[in-house]
């Protein structure tokens, strides 16, 4: 991931587009509109088609191409946890949260319908991505897979994850964090989402040895947090049109950010560190790798 | 239920306040402060710890008692629809939704924190409900149970449940709505959670026949609409001290109102139907319908 490692082969970056595409027509199918509620309904559809990259959903997806998984056990587990994720930037660009207008360059949730629209499409959408495990047609003989999913995802996304991130980021604007509290705020924030889309994915291989665990949980974390630098980086340096946001958004918030806090160049050398500890994790797994090596590279990069 | 039906034994009104303070214990042991998180965690306790009646476990309890259930089977699904409840009325209370500033006599959570937090902690919450199920460790031999229980809670608190009855009942505001609308969004907004408590107790025993199954869902509902017809009854008769939330804040809001829009004797008329048809259901069962003669009693009436 880090230029001293060789480039990893580029079929994943072929297949990835026709994984959108698929993680799109699931993520589609389980938004059909429920007669009645249809203003509700088309929040959520609002929400969740917003130009987004589907990043978690191809992590979910390289994850089983490493470990030798068919695509429809990887469905239901790639549109929950993007599911989870677009609620929570509903929720973020709400006026009480970041009071965001723009998100990818078109207007957030509480703009395009109203607030309270917004804050009732994040909550169903939520229900939506535990709804889509439990009923995940690939896995009607594997109850037990399906419900490690869920604890993979429910404590990504609570208190003691992304919902407890955002508080911490929350009480930390207006202060001066330490590298280590700024580090374990976005390991929550953004991490615990990124690090379940790899454990999903791995829980739908009951049998991998611990050490692979490990080594998946590893590669995902560094990931994680590179990837959150990155996003810091970009809201310096960037131009609301390329990132489709407002540039500068941190700064304007006072958010803890790491290169606003350590310096730009500390926060490139951190990213490079953070990559290196992904290729290692990923050498040591015993299966195909290019995928993850090739999507990793891409996160940390933000290329993609 | 209504003057026609004999007195059921009163043992469950005495178990009653066992069980509550067993929830209570239940809930309390799931929101243990996670470090660091602390005025998250806070701020999800304050909204659960809210004074609450915990009627919706109650019913799962009474549920269980009328199937056979051992206890330690029913405490989880009993905090987790009680969990999507406060979340619930946390997200409800909002300034965008139905603003308000007293909750069963107590600053409602965004006013105590602030609108962030209680955001969060609503996600928070109903993140927690289903790790709750997915961790319940009466159910570790049983994964397919405690799935069917999630799928229960998710479809009774997404767009086609909790969630979508709340973006009806907003959509309502000023509308004059015929009395069958009015009661479906009831249905979805209160009574789908009411359902699920009493067939997540019904998904612990995958045997029971189908007509059982059928009686239980045909109690719920008619229990559920008729404790909804009697919160708008006591929202217009009620007393703010009594209540504990503003008195006439449904018309103030102009909300759909079933005695407000067809009268209040319509309305006592309607709950006492409604009770019938649960009694009569009731009688289909072939277990010991004591304790959900007396709860559903209590709840159609608002005595407890």
């Amino acid at each position: 991931m880090s230029s001293t490692i060789a480039d990893p082969a580029p079929d994943f970056g072929v297949r990835a587009k026709t994984l959108v595409e698929r993680a799109n027509q699931a993520l589609e199918a389980l938004l059909v509109d429920a007669p009645g509620e249809q203003r509700l309904c088309q929040a959520m559809h609002y929400s969740v088609f917003n130009g987004g990259k589907r990043l978690r959903p191809l992590l979910v997806y390289a994850t089983g191409q490493t470990l030798g998984l068919p695509l429809d056990a990887l469905d239901a587990p790639a549109c929950a946890v993007e599911l989870i994720h677009c609620y929570s930037l509903v929720h973020d660009d709400l006026p009480a949260m970041d009071d965001d207008d723009l998100r990818r360059g078109r207007p957030t949730t509480h703009l395009a319908f109203d607030e309270a629209l917004a804050i009732l499409a994040g909550d169903a959408l939520q229900a939506l991505a535990f709804e889509c495990l439990a009923r995940d047609p690939a896995q009607v003989a594997h109850p037990e897979i399906s419900l490690a999913m869920i604890r993979e995802l429910t404590s990504a996304c609570g208190a003691r994850g992304m919902a407890g991130g955002q508080a911490l980021d929350l009480d930390m604007e207006g202060q001066s964090p330490e590298p280590a509290s700024v580090e374990r705020m976005f390991a929550l924030k953004t991490g615990a989402l990124i690090r379940a889309s790899v454990m999903m994915a791995a829980a739908a291989r009951p049998e991998l040895p611990e050490t692979e665990v490990q080594a998946l949980r590893r590669f995902a974390d560094s990931v994680g947090l590179a990837f959150q630098i990155r996003d810091d980086l970009l809201d310096i340096e960037g131009q609301t049109g390329v990132i489709g946001k407002t540039a500068g958004s941190d700064e304007a918030h006072d958010k803890a950010s790491w290169p606003g806090r350590f310096g730009v160049e500390a926060a490139r050398k951190r990213i490079d560190e953070l990559s290196r500890v992904a290729a290692s994790a990923l050498s040591e797994l015993s299966g195909d790798t290019s995928a993850l090596l090739w999507l990793g590279r891409k996160m940390v990069n933000r290329e993609y």
